[in-house]
């Protein structure tokens, strides 16, 4: 135990990997060597190897062994474990791997595998699954357990309702913790990430919450309402999911509770959900940064991968032909002065450079409810973008005037930089203000857009200037 | 209670803002108004009232506005409220922040509020903190907190040593949950995030631990070792940090015992410290993508903004420099052939966007642990990028030769895409599996490196095949 526990995580991961495939390797000879029998003797006991080296994992575990099998491999990994914990180990995997695992069972299997989850997280589920399995899943549940999941698929992603669960305890305020306690007991187990019970009135409506920490170290004639704390977390089930992980971070909660607008009590918010959805949200920004639509299963067809990444690509292709038709437009100065055109992508790139870091700054400004200070922080961006475009302009224009023997082309490079870098601060801070305004993320697609403008600017404003003065 | 809490966090905080605003204006009027004694009696009531307001906000909620205000108010309002949490809100700000507040504050005012902080909050604010402050507080700690507070900042920054804290409660075996409850009462509250008790030998050696909610639901005359559960989750001080978050997430744990390498207790993580780290990783890898060296504090000086980001833009200048150079070797050919100028941006610029796009694939996979497959990778990467250079070259080949009305310029370009995109291709897997080889982070410096070799190779590319087969 103390062991494994040393090595690290990714460590692990590579090793419980090698081991099944060298597992599956023989399995596989075995099954060859003896022939066709659907499973012949000889690969038996590596299947049952396998099967039990896979029991002992959690379903996290396999989920990401599965993901980095390739598809045949992954298959048979998931012949040997779905009967198990099929239902976790579908909601632990990517989307894209889901599908495949999906795809490889049939209608039964489905059900089964569905049955034995949780109804908030059969809502997860359920919009990969086919009609018919979701169908017969919701026959097979309680009246009370199909409003549940009713409700829970029918908030809108990315609101608390997408991440509540409904497995909350709550008590009455006006029993003792003595009561609190016996009534506990006869729960087999506690719900995970219970560090409170809710307390409720008659109608459902919250009015406080028992820290288990506050049960376990007061005296048990003492009455829920002596002991709880009133000053509770509410949660809605349509505020928006990020301002409640926000609360998370801030308060450092394990569990709150969500309300309806009558104040009843509906559900709760865990925190290990909320670090879920950190990372996801996180992972979801930096591929929609370099312009992948979705996280992409490493196994999937080539032509997946490029339909994943067509869309920015064309975006990128329309604004460097925009960036092209700029440059197009000055062919008579560049064919005058050549060294133009060996200049030009200098401008134009770090204008795009500068530009993104000002975007950065700025959407970090928006994310943390700065933009009170818009007018400070847009001079200082200015000022900034002047100070920079004097420091690298006067370098790059040493460099010009080096190369080229030619004063006037240096300071023409030192003014478009200047210039440029303005450009790119003055839309550094505008692009996304205005998306923010439009109700949009700014952090999604600003980089795009800054490095168009500061591409055909930057030839603009270089060409330009030389077609006035220089040619 | 309810009604604010329907409204979200970035509204709440704006409003606070606001409020706190309008009060500092009032004061400051009144105190203009009443000429320059210290704090004259019409500032006075509107003073109180800000201390009121601000005293009901939780500490990071004070950090906020802190962050939010310019210097001048920031240290008024600090004055205010320093006097309660003073360390605690120290420890939530960002550095740069962190910094303007320290500097403001004398040498016994520091002491104090450091003195108020657990041993490893210490550890996290002793970098920022002065020499003589930080013995003086030294000096004030029994003998057992300064052997935690030395073993806190004896650990590299990024290892679970850093995260780790000393709050945890352990017991013995052989007792009963009797005699453990019994213990817990006589705590005055149990530390936060206390999901499960320890279970130590006589040498402190970890054997398992008591989870809270397993200690409210069984009888407690049951001994602690039948109740206990021997599977533990182990992390070491030395383990990496990012490992353990990824332990927390994965098993959904509250906490995690810390054990040095004889298996004795030393401390524990817990997960709202495993939240926050996820969140500033996240925050610095962003930063560093842009070149921001750290978080700047918006209303730090404009020479510390240039600073903070000359590194980054010094790389680029390079590069740039180089880019150009190789766009110079081919001067010759674009004086003969204009429209080379006008379309070799496009070349390089969907180079750069593709290679993005693969390195974004890689570093996700290696972070996966999915790097077994590395061969099925990199054949695929190439594959996808022969076919966008396919559909792409021929889309820009096309357009190339309905502007120049040039047959030949067109088939140039299709193929200078093509071979553009494989070399973004194979440079997007070379890239960050040789830095991770290396043992750097292959999130870091990837991207420019990529555009780097993607601007240069697609110049290179481009005017190679127009020179051998256009002018």
């Amino acid at each position: 135990m103390i062991d494994t526990s040393y090595k690290n995580e990714r460590e692990d991961a590579q090793e419980i990997l090698r081991e099944l495939r060298e597992l599956l390797r023989q399995s596989e000879d075995a099954q060859e060597r003896a022939g066709p029998a659907p499973v012949a003797a000889m690969a038996e006991p590596y299947q049952t190897a396998l099967r039990t080296r896979l029991g002992g994992l959690h379903p996290a575990e396999v989920a990401s062994v599965l993901e980095a099998l390739p598809l045949d491999e992954r298959l048979i990994v998931w012949d040997l474990v779905k009967a198990e914990h099929d239902g976790d180990i579908l909601l632990e995997v990517s989307d894209a791997v889901r599908e495949t695992l999906i795809e490889s069972m049939d209608s039964e299997e489905l059900v089964a595998a569905t049955e034995q989850l949780d109804t908030d997280e059969i809502a997860d589920l359920a919009p990969d699954l086919p009609e018919d399995v979701l169908e017969d899943v919701f026959q097979s549940l309680s009246p009370e357990e199909r409003e549940q999941l009713r409700a829970a698929m029918s908030y809108a992603e990315d609101t608390v309702g997408a991440l509540m669960d409904f497995d909350m305890v709550s008590v009455r305020e006006d029993v003792t913790l003595e009561v609190v306690t016996r009534y506990l007991r006869r729960l087999d187990e506690l719900p995970d990430h219970t560090d409170q019970v809710f307390v409720v009135d008659r109608t459902r409506r919250l009015i406080g919450a028992l820290p288990i920490s506050k049960l376990i170290v007061t005296d048990l004639e003492v009455a829920v309402s002596d002991a709880m704390s009133t000053e509770v977390m509410k949660l809605h089930p349509d505020d928006e999911a990020q301002d409640a992980a926000q609360k998370f971070e801030r308060y450092d909660l394990v569990s709150a509770a969500v309300v309806d607008r009558a104040g009843r009590l509906v559900g709760r918010v865990t925190v290990n959900v909320v670090v879920d959805y950190i990372r996801e949200k996180t992972e979801d920004e930096q591929l929609a940064q370099a312009g992948l639509r979705e996280e992409e299963d490493i196994f999937s067809s080539v032509w997946d991968s490029v339909k994943n990444r067509w869309a920015w690509l064309a975006i990128n292709l329309v604004t460097a032909i925009i960036a092209s038709r700029v440059i197009g437009a000055f062919e008579d100065s560049i064919e005058k002065l050549v060294a133009l055109a060996a200049l030009m992508p200098i401008v134009a790139g770090i204008g795009g450079n500068s530009g993104n870091q000002t975007i950065t700054m700025i959407v970090r400004s928006i994310a943390l409810g700065q933009m009170q200070n818009a007018r400070i922080l847009f001079t200082k961006e200015i000022s900034v973008a002047l100070l920079n475009g004097l420091i690298w302009g006067a370098i790059l224009g040493l460099v010009a005037f080096w190369i080229y023997d030619n004063p006037d082309l240096g300071l023409v490079m030192t003014a478009a930089m200047m210039l440029n870098l303005v450009l790119a601060a003055v839309m550094g801070v505008f692009i996304p203000v205005v998306l923010n305004k439009l109700g949009r993320d700014p952090a999604l697609g600003s980089s795009v857009m800054i490095t168009a403008v500061t591409d055909s600017g930057g030839f603009f404003i270089f060409l330009g200037l030389a077609t006035l003065f220089l040619v």
